[in-house]
Formats: structure tokens, C-alpha cells, sequence
């Protein structure tokens, strides 16, 4: 494995921003249900496509690679949602990222759901997992992935 | 509304159990990702679905009655969730509510997800919030409704 | 792969009926959209539980079962759907499978969703086709598979 | 209604293209099942999504305004899907909406899907109808939609 995110490392080149990273999908029709507002559900699916393109995009480790070739796994343990404001179809949603938190195989994401003009939708916090495969036990974040970490809440200005 | 909310309690027989009210719907193969197990946001949809048949079930005030009827809504505020494991296609998911707070507005429920045989999928805490319509600012938790609520919580033995 | 199908065939007791089996989920609030009524594309969902419980419990071959144990799968080649009538949400929602016709390497099947008394909801028919990984190209309907469509055939009076 | 229409009138701009609009949204995660390909149903999101894009900036009646201002709808009649080829996540997926056919109340749109570098994915037909409410009832394609569509079909070079 370790060779494996070696070979990863050669190919992907450095993250440079924007940080944070955005993922913006608007909110659609069959989004929302008869109440005319965003079905509850649906907002953990909007925070949880940001965190797939950060993970593609800032890690440089999509999680097809990171479950057929590195044989790992990165389930979520712990979610947390504040609803602040309920969007409706055709609403702008702008999903940032940041990251919270690393510990030894975890890591904390804090998602915020807004329009890009200052109304704030959603405010979610998501704990994942390193697991290796097929034990599906928890195993450290891989070092090269825990220096990307590092360096895009450098460029946050988080840490 | 207080009318519309009596000739509601005229139509419906109290919930005489179980207690906890339980939601049965399996795992499907369209709820799992690649990686083989359920797709993080799908528990939220049980959850969520689990509280829709509740308020059918116990309270007799659907979401389409009390959006339609009653002008009111009770859009979620707060969602945590603890996935404990993760459910595969073809899994036993059963879902048991409890009510854990009922504050002047806003009611806090637990759901935990397992199968049916002593193995736990998932906990879930939703908050949802009753808001008056068109104005959607909080408003309290109707009286029949709270009574509702107060026999249910006797009958799981909660208070 | 014959000899796991031949295992299969070991472990599997011939389904007995109802013919047609039926897939039963009511509509839920989640399923439709702010018209009220449910979200086109989520009819389809029903027709592909039904076919997925159809193959669980009629071909006794879970897709779990067809992709990773026989290393084969059966996706979908062509969906055509008649919106008959547009359920609401709590609406009972009953899924009827039978199958139209089976060539060399796909199966058609229709699915009717009604209420249970009389009221029709869609008409789905489903091809797919049978593959072989990894090539991912068309392989024969397997023999036991064919037998025991055959015999489900016979027990809806289609053949 | 016609009034509406009027004002609806009034206010949009005509559209300029391109021709054929395209919607696109990559193929995400949770949209793939275990076989690790998309699930067949979520091909029906996107085509769905194309036509509520379609809506809102070809016609510039959004489904939302056309359901609470114009006290129509347009639900979907009928729909036929070939699966082309089956997208992986990350997979790029541009899907061009094309009008075949304006009946008295129905329209017949052509869906393709492709990565946008030559590879199809899927290929779908969709008939709506639109429906007066509250009576549900079909009623004849609004004058000033009618010659949007055509507009837009002369643009596309299909009239």
C-alpha cells in the first residue's frame, strides 16, 4: 500500500487553492419535497459531495482509488447538521470545506452551506475513518495524505 | 388551526403501541456505494422516514395534513449521527423512536437502526422545530399534539 | 462459475409463489416533490426494487451474489415508462413483476405499480442483459437462471 | 393565468443559446451502486435535471413558478431510457436536451447523455403533458411557450 500512495504521489501535483475548496450545486426540484423546501437528507448529500471533491481534488485520492487500489476505506463515524436556513429549487448552495481536526486515524471536516452571498443554509460536521480492507479496522492516516491535510489548513489559515 | 387541530383529534384513535414505534425497510442495492455499504446520507433517509411514519402512526398528524391543513411544518433543525456499522444490501434495517425532550417549540427524537437481532446500524438525534405558516417562525408545539407525545413517552417508559 | 451456480442451486429451495410477487413501499414524503406529487424519476426506483427483491427471492441471486460470487452482473439496457396515475405521499404503493420474454442474453420484464385496489400508478418494462466480468460483455443467460425463470413463467401463467 | 403569462412574459429575455442546452453534473459517488457503476435510476435524475434547466432558462418558467403562479404543471406521461454505456463516479456527464415533438398539451423531448469528448452514455425520450390545476386536467401548451419552443427548436435547427 504504502508503495501504492508512493506511485500516487508521483502523479498528482500540488493543490494551490482556492481555499477553501467550493463545490457548488444548485438546489433542484427533486431535491425538495412537498413543503417546497430542501428534503432534510438531501443537505447531508450536498456536504457529502464536497467532501468527494476535496478528496479528489485536494488529496488527490479519490475514493475509488482509495478503495480498488489502496485497498482502505474512509467511512464516516460521527455527523453533525445545523440547518440554519432551508433552501428552496433553484437556490444557489456553495458547499466550503475545512478541515477541523486529524488524529491518528480520524479526521474532522467542517462543511458550511451558503448562497455566495452571505445566507448561510447548512453547518455540518463529518468524522471519517482510515479503515484497511478487507479487516475493515482502523489504520493512521497515510503519511502523504496527513501532509496534504497539513497543507491545505496551512493555506486555510488554519493551522 | 386550534379547530382544524380538534376535529383532527376527533378522527383519530389513540396509538396503542409498540412501544418504541419501529420502521422496518432494508437495506436495497441503490442505497450502497462502491465501496459496498450503505452510502452515508441514505441513513438519514431511514431516520427521516422513521419519523414520518411516527408522526402518522402516534401523533395522526401526517406531514402532508400538517402542512396542508394545519399551515404549520416542522422542518428539521439539528441532526447527530453515530453511523455504528455499516449495512450491506439485503441487511434487516429496523428503526425504533423515542422522544427524548419536547421544549416549547421543538421536539428532540432518538432513532437507532439495527437489525432486528442485537446488531446496532446507526443512532440518530433529529431536533425538528413546529413553525407557523407563511410566516415560518417557531411556534409551540400544539396541545393535542403534546399530549400525544407525553402518552408516548409513558408507554416506552421514558417518563 | 458453473460450479458456484451449482451451489446456488444446492442452497436455494424453488420459490413457491404469490405469483406475480409483488414489491410493496409506499410512496414517502422524501419521494416527492413541491407539486406534491411523486418525483418522476423515483418511479423507477420502485420498478428496480421490485426487480432486485424478483431476483433475491424468485432466481434466489442476489446482485451481491451475481457480481462478486459469479463474477457477472445484469444491468440495464432499455427502461420505457407509462405514468399512469401520480401517487402522493402515504399512498400505498404495490410493485407486480412478471416477466415478458427472456432471449440469449437479456430478460424483459414489466412491472405494475398500483394501489392494491385498482388503481394504477405506472407500467415499467425493464431489459437487461446478462454480462461477464471483467470483459463486461454479453454472456448467455445462465441455465439454471433460465430454468427458474421459466418455472416462474409457468407459476404466472405466461407460458 | 394568461395575465401571468403576460407579466412571465415581460420579464424574461429571450434565449440565446447555446443550442442544445446542455445540463452538466458529474457522475458523483452515491449516484454508483456496488457494481460500481451508476444506478439505474439516477440515469432519470439527470435527464429530469436537464429538463428542469431547460425550463427555467429556455422557457424561463421555472416548474416552481409554473405550479404556484401559473397554477399548471407539466408531470412526465411517459419516458424510454437506453442505457448506452454505464459511467463510473467522476466519470463526466453532459446531457443535451433536444424537443422532438409539440403536440396540443404534451412535448416529446430527446435526452442525450455523453462525457462530452464523444462517448454516449445514455439516450432518453420524455413526454410531459401540461395539466390545469386543480382539476389535473390536461390543458393546451400555453401560447408564449409555444413560441419559446419553437424558438428554441429553430435554434437547435431541428425546425
Amino acid at each position: 500500500m504504502l508503495e501504492k500512495v508512493g506511485n500516487l504521489a508521483d502523479r498528482w501535483s500540488d493543490y494551490t487553492g482556492p481555499y477553501p475548496l467550493s463545490y457548488k450545486r444548485d438546489v433542484v426540484w427533486g431535491d425538495c419535497d412537498p413543503a417546497g423546501i430542501i428534503y432534510t437528507p438531501r443537505i447531508l448529500d450536498y456536504a457529502m459531495e464536497t467532501l468527494e471533491k476535496w478528496n479528489r481534488e485536494v488529496l488527490g485520492v479519490t475514493w475509488t482509488k482509495l478503495t480498488q487500489e489502496m485497498s482502505m476505506g474512509a467511512p464516516t463515524v460521527r455527523v453533525e447538521i445545523d440547518f440554519v436556513d432551508a433552501p428552496k429549487p433553484d437556490d444557489k448552495m456553495v458547499s466550503d470545506l475545512r478541515v477541523i481536526a486529524v488524529g491518528n486515524s480520524s479526521v474532522t471536516y467542517g462543511v458550511i452551506g451558503h448562497n455566495g452571498q452571505g445566507r448561510e443554509y447548512y453547518r455540518c460536521k463529518v468524522i471519517s475513518c482510515y479503515i484497511a480492507r478487507p479487516a475493515f479496522t482502523a489504520t493512521p492516516v497515510p503519511d502523504v495524505i496527513r501532509r496534504r491535510i497539513d497543507a491545505y489548513r496551512r493555506g486555510c489559515g488554519d493551522i
